[in-house]
């Protein structure tokens, strides 16, 4: 695999950032995680609007390159993959040690792919089996304490709701996504996605008032469900809320929908709003790229 | 310079680490900073601990290496220093591409050093002036969300921290550290630094109960006070209380002591019990070291 790393192509094995690169010390670094469909990114400009929105939030905006897209198309096209997992890093780069920043940012700038099954109408998804999802003790960062809506390199937050998954796990059962609630208990989003359930009032998820990353592919859902008329509604709701909830799928730029089998061991399940707006989401990724 | 990366010493210039690093990518690493006087790390077994426990709370206290104290003399000798900085990183390594953790774990392990100036009785301190300090908005990560007593490569919210205190600058005053409080408003710490303060009843510092990472300074300057039969009180305090206070400091391994002049443009200023806390301090490096 070739990986782009600070405008060139290297060998995957050969991709390397300086041990002194801020990126790697402090995970002072803007990401983004996208797949391409048909040799093209899904909502480029989305995703790269997001990353010069994190870029801001770090103060390094004028450091996002230009010519970023090609980079991705050139590493695509190095790879020969059409159907790929891409993950872009703008890190602040190497500075003299210390923390407070220097204004002068010669950045990092790392594209990384890796193949993924195609997706749209005849596409698979690259989930097995619809997910199993646990409520965790570890609590979302307060954006007072760190934005919720950049995407860095600081990820550890997810990283512990995870670990808390794999300490449960037992020989038959492991969870796959956490429910991650905020300091004051209310349901914020998944370590890696964002939520949605379904009542019979509609479409439900968390909004944005809240310490949450809203995701590409969360709003392309809500757009969806928009054209067709179903109510979504955005608010504050409690674990309990989703569990029983008639429906609840999970969102991110790789698993597209996942829709919910358990929460916290309680059935919840996939049903026809779930199927629909899957559906419909392969229609657009279809229309779209192939 | 020679740094240590995976027990090998490499030019500082060749040292690095895999863009698929988990310690790039999620900032999944542990890390310590401190000081070496007179060819031997300061307070080596109080470092050690920490990292060891930071590990724990990732989920990777098998992976720090026993001979991590030899990697930091090798690298020490390489450079042919005595009076250094050295920063001590272990990653979770290279893994498959998904966020929960892998439990087998190939650590990266890094060590960096520069020349820092001879501490002790006739050393210098590595700061010119003492530190203007200002509150900032940020707040610190409340512990649910991230344990502060874990020292990470997920430094963002200290470099928030700071960024605020970069726009706020003028060609006439920069404030060199922050005053930052926990979500209730409590003062917790600076971006890379302990706070004490004196009043007429004593030393006072900012407790453990609140997220604050225990500095290994903060404990040897709280021994040395009380070797003194100084009072030391920790507990929960205002800005207010900061500002009006008779005498303050900050504690890190690199700063050591360092006075703090002013509080958000409040004079403070060092005093009796800083100046000699300070010489103790120095008292005890020159012992152990020289």
């Amino acid at each position: 695999m070739q990986y782009h790393v600070n405008g060139d192509l290297v060998p995957g094995d050969e991709a390397t950032v300086s041990v002194s690169d801020r990126g790697f010390q402090y995970g002072d670094a803007a990401f983004e995680t996208l797949r391409a469909y048909g040799g093209e990114p899904f909502e480029w400009a989305a995703h790269r609007e997001r990353l010069q929105r994190t870029a801001e939030t770090l103060g390094f905006g004028d450091a996002v390159p230009d010519d970023l897209r090609e980079r991705v198309d050139e590493t695509l096209a190095a790879n020969d993959l059409d159907e790929a997992y891409v993950r872009l890093s703008v890190t602040r780069g190497v500075q003299p040690g210390k923390l407070t920043p220097d204004e002068d940012v010669e950045p990092t700038v790392v594209v990384i792919v890796k193949g993924l099954p195609r997706g749209g109408r005849d596409g698979e998804s690259v989930w097995d089996e619809p997910a199993d999802v646990q409520t965790v003790k570890t609590r979302r960062i307060p954006g007072e304490a760190l934005p919720a809506d950049a995407k860095t390199h600081n990820y550890l937050n997810g990283i512990l709701g995870r670990l808390e998954l794999r300490r449960a796990a037992t020989e038959e059962f492991s969870a796959d996504e956490c429910l991650m609630r905020d300091v004051d208990g209310t349901v914020v989003e998944g370590a890696t996605s964002n939520l949605f359930f379904v009542t019979e009032n509609g479409l439900r998820t968390p909004s944005e008032d809240l310490d949450l990353l809203p995701g590409v592919t969360r709003s392309v859902v809500m757009d969806l469900a928009r054209e067709e008329e179903f109510p979504v509604e955005t608010g504050h709701y409690s674990v309990d809320a989703v569990r029983e909830a008639d429906e609840a799928f999970l969102t991110n730029s790789t698993w597209e929908i996942r829709p919910v089998a358990t929460v916290d061991g309680i059935d919840v399940g996939a049903g026809p709003m779930t199927k629909l707006l899957t559906r419909l989401f392969d229609e657009r990724v279809e229309e779209r790229h192939y």
